[in-house]
């Protein structure tokens, strides 16, 4: 409770949903920050894990974070969402993909989710390796408007494209031009210094046992499962304490290594859309334009996902909401996580939206991330 | 029962399913009328509330007979499918959608299910203020294949592309060319002399409260949340008492502003397909052409409606039948609307059906409509 | 019991869930056969109906050997995928199908999942007559990407495109070029002479009775629902009992009309991906190169089934494992039958698979067939 600021009095029943959350299940700890209009109106804290000061791994929020250097790219003519992604990167231009573009790579429709045989933690590590290797890849479709999540190789992609189009790499673009400027608590690539900063990812216990998942399915190839991660159980453990393991956090991989704060979360969304005010009352303007805004955030592809039979809403990296993840409006845009994060920007409202649970917990309509999302627009409807 | 005509005798057991809703049920009211090859075959009212006179609101039931007018309008060349929108309508050519199609717009893929803001009831009432500002609007999305149901703006769409094609209002077109020639109960713009028979639209009490729908989202905003009607509570009171306001039935919006009896929707659908024989005997040639209804009736487009999560399938204008809103065959095509009315044409068996219940309730599979409409064909297959 | 041969230890669990289903439902029986890497590795009868030698219907795994002839004529360059099916079949440009491709159609594009009116027997028989009805046939929906299952329709295509491409009927080609010369239990067309292998179908008792299928919806008009084939209890009868029509075996239709063993059903898989070793020990080496197995079996189309609202993936002719239908990795590719049968090759995995019940059973995930399935790949990756 004490750790819970509700700097604007509107926003107060959101704060005693997130404190609810702890008074149910003592075993609960979690952050929520909240921008509106650029200017911070809840900050809340709470359970005997999370700090202010904590931050964790974010997961697929991580694809938010570059997602917003690709926009910056495009702001900036560097990248056209239009051109096809071997202008950039010739060695693309195999197997069927010579016409594949940008735009359409960012939203998932590369029928690229993994590979026959998977990759190592090192190949996606400096990803260069698994670049290569989806370059000279066979999409496993070419059925137009098709697409699957791309859990992992989304951020090969997004890595890849930075490489060539800017000549710098993501993680590199991000701090210098996003997270320093900003002073945002989201780091693609946690410094040994701030480990100390660092809370593990909580490992839920007991639930049903999953169901058998082909790894050589798309899912399972989204999944790496045949290729894997080297955690303290060896390749391939429990995909929720992926950003445990150091070597994932320092490299801060576009797909899945962020670690940050709800509050880091929040601002990037408020310094991408509609700046803020910052802790000394400095004012920072929106770094991404309207027009940007717009080409990034549109839909460019809907239905049901290749892998999962379930929808999903995809613009340029950026997941929209929709009825089984409705986390905003029609321009919402964002990125929730595996561990039940949930990051976006609401142009509608004015709103930028940060939370992160210490212990993995679901995502999508109905979880903790997406009531507190509901409720936090109810208050402004003033229902 | 004593309203009850069962002019042919194999119809008899539609009759004892409709008259089995108000036995089961003593608030159940409703109408059923049946052609079948250009002939009534039922005719049938029950229930304290609906009489063989009445008329009420039949929501989206509203669209066939927009989209009947734009079908005579694609008849006598007046409106191509295939040309842009723009060709008619040159503000349309703003926001990306110089290239969108008649076709596509008028299937509900046109990305425009709303504005931000909403519309005000005096913009929808003129429509020619909505389309002023849809026509300077970005769409949603730009996903080729996405579509979702466009609940209010299909109606904005319809009567500007009369205006501007045909130069008369969509509501005169409709009167002039369809309505009055064929002595149909279904009126868009209700004359103030026939208000005695309308019955209005009675709410159904109780029942869970909804969902949070936000309304900005595509739902929202296809529900016009943030604009809205001036009702009696106002504005944005509850959607069942649109039509239950006089100036939205004297406008006779074709998006939903419809009234009509049963009869008078089936009439509708006989005149269009099979003609009818009126109550004097004489003959009313079909007012379609085989080679219309295949050009309006055929699917434009199927799929998971990008707003609701469910699936659909629309031809221009008119509704589809699919798994789960079995009205019909693969040829049926007409329009339900929000109150569980539900009305069509189905050329595999020579059928036009239309039933209104008195008080709101659901459509689609298993609703009464749905139950009145499987087991009409049933009859007619001699199950 | 003492029909399982299981000559590769590792698939010992797989034997024995085969086993289980007989020890727990006394009135079952059927056949599984495996091989992995060109060697039979499992060869499991069991139950007091099906026997070693025994055949029966294999419903729509009949698809999987017409499929194969048309992989055969893609890679002897006889059959474009990319050409309309015009080039090949004049009279197919009707009714707006002039520029459909060839895989378009052979992936349940075509919008021709039956005809108003159905086919009589003969006319499947003699699919001549089936394809000139079709030909001249509007489809059902020109929308981009819908597809719908084409359960009979798909075979008369099959066939219609093996006589104007190659000038041989499909079912000639298929025991000339691939039965006959892999010794293959798998007969479109079964000879008189081996009629006292074939064991008629079992049909399930009992159950739900089904909801009403629209005999003109798309998937009425797929099950051909308005003509039907003449069984013993007049037209329209049972699918289940088709194959039990000693006409629709002999000609041995490619969309429902083969009859195998589950042995046959592996070889065939074998025989196409991986090669085989037969029983006198000599080595067949595959009759499709790589690049045929990727241009057919690449996924064409993905969605919700228009005519079923559930969803479906499909290649050239073959069906594509997806989460519904969990058969295999994203390489995989077979079909499975009405009758609960399943047969596919899994590239990823080495493996071909057949399974057959005696009696009528479903299909898909959580099917014996499917679980079968599962297991098989597991054993494999060691779990």
């Amino acid at each position: 409770m004490k750790n819970t600021q509700v700097i604007d009095q509107r926003f107060a029943p959101v704060a005693e949903l997130m404190e609810s959350f702890a008074a149910e299940d003592p075993s609960y700890s979690g952050q929520l920050a909240i921008y509106q209009g650029g200017v911070l109106v809840l900050d809340s804290v709470v359970g005997q894990d999370s700090t202010p000061e904590s931050m964790t791994g974010v997961f697929s929020c991580s694809k938010g974070a570059g997602a917003m250097v690709m926009a910056l790219l495009v702001q900036e003519g560097i990248l056209d969402l239009a051109a096809p992604v071997a202008l950039y990167w010739p060695e693309f231009a195999a197997g069927g993909k010579e016409s594949m573009t940008v735009a359409q790579l960012l939203s998932h429709q590369g029928g690229l989710p993994g590979v026959n045989g998977g990759f190592t933690q090192e190949e996606l590590i400096d990803s260069r390796l698994a670049a290569s290797i989806l370059a000279a890849t066979t999409p496993l479709w070419s059925a137009p408007g098709t697409y699957s999540y791309h859990a992992l190789t989304m951020g090969v992609f997004m890595e890849e494209l930075a490489r060539r189009a800017a000549g710098e790499s993501l993680q590199s673009i991000f701090e210098r031009r996003i997270r320093a400027p900003h002073d945002i608590n989201f780091y693609l690539g946690l410094p040994e210094a701030l480990e100390p900063r660092f809370l593990p990812v909580l490992i839920p216990e007991g639930g049903e046992p999953a169901p058998f998942i082909d790894p050589y399915s798309p899912l399972g190839l989204a999944l790496n499962s045949t290729g894997g991660f080297d955690g303290p159980q060896g390749p391939s453990f429990e995909i929720l304490e992926v950003p445990n393991v150091r070597a994932i956090r320092e490299a801060g991989l576009a797909a899945i290594g962020g670690v940050a704060s709800a509050l880091g979360l929040a601002r990037l969304y408020a310094a991408a859309t509609t700046g803020f005010v910052d802790e000394a009352g400095d004012e920072h303007a929106p770094f991404l334009t309207p027009a940007t805004i717009t080409a990034v955030s549109q839909d460019q592809v809907y239905g049901i996902d290749r892998a999962r039979s379930a929808p999903g809403a995809f613009g340029i990296g950026f997941m929209k909401a929709h009825p089984i993840n409705d986390f905003g409006s029609a321009w919402a845009f964002g990125h929730d996580g595996a561990n039940g994060s949930l990051s976006y920007a609401d142009p509608a409202y004015g709103l930028a939206f940060g939370y992160i649970p210490a212990r993995g917990e679901p995502n999508g309509t109905g979880s903790r991330g997406g009531r507190l999302s509901v409720l936090t627009r109810q208050v402004l409807l003033g229902g």
